[in-house]
C-alpha cells in the first residue's frame, strides 16, 4: 500500500462543516467564525518517550489528539480541526486501523475534524497541530492570576504516574486497580467543555502535562505571583490513596500526563457544572514561589521536579 | 540546559503584529483578518529521509519552513504564522543556533512568525504547521483545471535531484556546479509572492515536492482532466542541461524537492511578473492521463515514478 492509499483508507473523510477543503489539497481551507481569535497548539509524541511500543494503537490515537485538545481546553477554545503528521517505520494495517479508529473517534466526539497533514517513513512519531476559536479577549491565559484568587483543579491527579510506576516495576497493582490507572495514562479525557465554560470566570488557566508543581510554576511566573498549595486537598483516586504517602505526593505533585485543568478564580466565583469534579487546592499569594503545606498547615519540603525532556 | 531555557534562548521572540499571544502559553492566539479563509498545512522532516545528518543546520532550518510555505504559496495564501515541533536526540547548542538562525531568518523575510510548538527528546524530527490567509473563494486549489488551459511552472526543475545523485555517488560534479545544485536541494525558495499574485488568474495550482509527473497527476485527477507535457520545454539549469538526456529526464520529470509552483491558466491569461521565470510546459486535454512528448511531438515512454514514502 502506498502513501496516498494509506491516507485515503485510514484518514480521509468527507469535508466537515466549516471546512471548505479538507485532506487532499496542498492546504486545508477553514471558515473562521466572524470576530473570533484563532488558537493553535502543537504536540509531538515519540515512541519510548511519550508512549510504550506495546500500547493499544486505538488508545494511542485517542491520546495523541487528547493532549492537543487539552491545550485548547486550557485556553477556553472551541476545537475547529487538526492536522496529523505521522512518521511510521512501516505500513502496519492492523496498527493503522486501530490508531485511526481511536483518533477519529475522539475527533468525532469533539467535533474536531482531521483536515490535513503528512505521512512519511521514519521512527514512530506523531505530531498533531490543533486549531480552535475563542471570542476576542476571552481566551484563558496563564498570566491573569491575582493575589487572593483560589486555585482549582479538575478531576483527579496522579493515576497516570502511578500506572507508569507499575510499568517501571516499582509498584505492584493487580486486576481492576491496574486497569483503572492504566486508562488514566493511556486514554486521558481532555476538559474541552470545562475550558469553554470557564471563559469570563477563571482569571488564569493551564493544563497539566508535566506535573502540577512545574506547570503551576509556569502560571505563577506568567502572572507574577506566588501560591500556597494544600497537598492533602489534591484530589486522587481510591487506588492512589491506598499507596504510601511519599508515592502519593510524587504522583499528585509531580506525576505528569494528568491532562486536567488548573485554574484560578476569585473567591465566591460561580463555577460551572459540566459534570467534572472541581477541587479547591490552594490560594494565590503575593510572595513569589510555591509553598506546599499539609492540611495542618505544616510545610512540606518537597524537592520534587516536573518532567523536563532535556534536564540532566 | 533544560527544555524551557532552550525554547527561550533559541526560539522565543517578542509577539509579532497580528499575534495576541505567541510562544509560551498553552496555545498561540492569532488575530484573523475579517472575511478571510484560514489555510493550514503540515510537513514533517525526518533525518535520513528528508535531509542528510551532515546538512548545515541553518539550511535545514530554512528548508523546514520553506517546504511548508511552499504549500501556502500553492494555494495563494499569505503566511500568518507557524508552529514547530522538534524532537532532538540531545541539546547541541551550535546546531540549535544555526538551525534557529536559518528558520527564523526565512520567517522574518516572509513575515511568518513562530507562534508555538513543542520540544522533546527523540530521533531528530521536525514538524512544522503553517497558517495563512486568503480571501474567501480565492484559494488556489488542485481541482480547477479546464480543458484547453495551459500548464506553467515557475523557476527551474531537477537541480535538487541532481544534487541528491551526487550525494549518492551516481554523478560527479565539481566546484561551483555542485554548490549551485546543492543550494537548490538544501535551500529552496518558496514562491509565496507568486502564489498570491496568481489568485484570480490560475485555475489550479500545486507545489512540486515529490516530482512533476506524480504531483501533476494529483492535479489532473482532482480536476478530472488529462494533459500533454513537452519534456523539452521543462526549464532546467545549465548544469543539468549538460548531463545525459536520461538523467535530465529523471531529474525534471521525477526529481522531487523542487518546490516550484505548477499552475494552469487559460491561453492568453495575463501572468504576473514577480521576478520569477514562468515557463509554459504543456496543455490540459480531455483524455485522462499524462502524455509526455518531446519538442517534435514524439511520445516519450517515461515509466518514471514520483517519490512515495511507502512504495515497495
Amino acid at each position: 500500500m502506498g502513501e496516498f492509499d494509506l491516507i485515503r483508507r485510514y484518514f480521509q473523510r468527507p469535508a466537515a462543516a466549516g471546512v471548505d477543503v479538507g485532506v487532499g489539497d496542498d492546504c486545508a481551507v477553514l471558515v473562521p467564525t466572524p470576530g473570533v481569535r484563532w488558537l493553535v497548539s502543537s504536540d509531538m509524541l515519540v515512541e519510548g518517550r511519550h508512549f510504550l511500543s506495546t500500547v493499544d494503537p486505538a488508545r494511542l490515537g485517542h491520546k495523541a489528539l487528547a493532549v492537543n485538545l487539552s491545550d485548547l481546553a486550557a485556553c477556553g477554545a472551541a476545537p475547529r480541526g487538526f492536522t496529523l503528521a505521522l512518521a511510521l517505520p512501516r505500513v502496519d494495517e492492523a496498527w493503522l486501523a486501530g490508531f485511526s479508529r481511536g483518533l477519529l473517534g475522539l475527533a468525532d466526539a469533539q467535533g474536531c475534524p482531521l483536515v490535513g497533514g503528512d505521512t512519511t517513513q521514519g521512527p514512530l512519531n506523531l505530531c498533531i497541530t490543533v486549531f480552535g476559536e475563542a471570542p476576542a479577549g476571552q481566551a484563558l491565559l496563564r498570566s491573569g492570576a491575582r493575589v487572593g484568587d483560589e486555585i482549582w483543579v479538575s478531576g483527579m491527579l496522579g493515576d497516570a504516574r502511578l500506572a507508569l510506576e507499575v510499568f517501571r516495576g516499582t509498584v505492584a497493582l493487580v486486576g481492576n486497580a491496574f486497569e483503572r490507572v492504566r486508562l488514566a495514562m493511556e486514554c486521558p479525557t481532555p476538559r474541552v467543555a470545562l475550558g469553554q465554560a470557564l471563559r469570563g470566570i477563571a482569571t488564569a488557566a493551564l493544563d497539566l502535562s508535566d506535573g502540577l508543581l512545574g506547570d503551576l510554576g509556569h502560571l505563577l511566573a506568567a502572572s507574577g505571583v506566588g501560591a500556597r498549595l494544600d497537598v492533602d486537598a489534591l484530589p486522587r483516586s481510591a487506588v492512589l490513596a491506598a499507596q504510601p504517602a511519599a508515592l502519593q505526593h510524587t504522583c499528585v505533585l509531580a506525576g505528569g500526563d494528568d491532562y486536567e485543568l488548573v485554574f484560578t478564580a476569585p473567591p465566591g466565583a460561580r463555577l460551572p457544572d459540566v459534570g467534572v469534579p472541581l477541587t479547591r487546592i490552594g490560594v494565590i499569594e503575593a510572595a513569589p514561589g510555591l509553598r506546599v503545606v499539609d492540611a495542618q498547615g505544616r510545610d512540606l519540603a518537597h524537592g520534587l521536579r516536573s518532567f523536563d525532556h532535556f534536564a540532566a
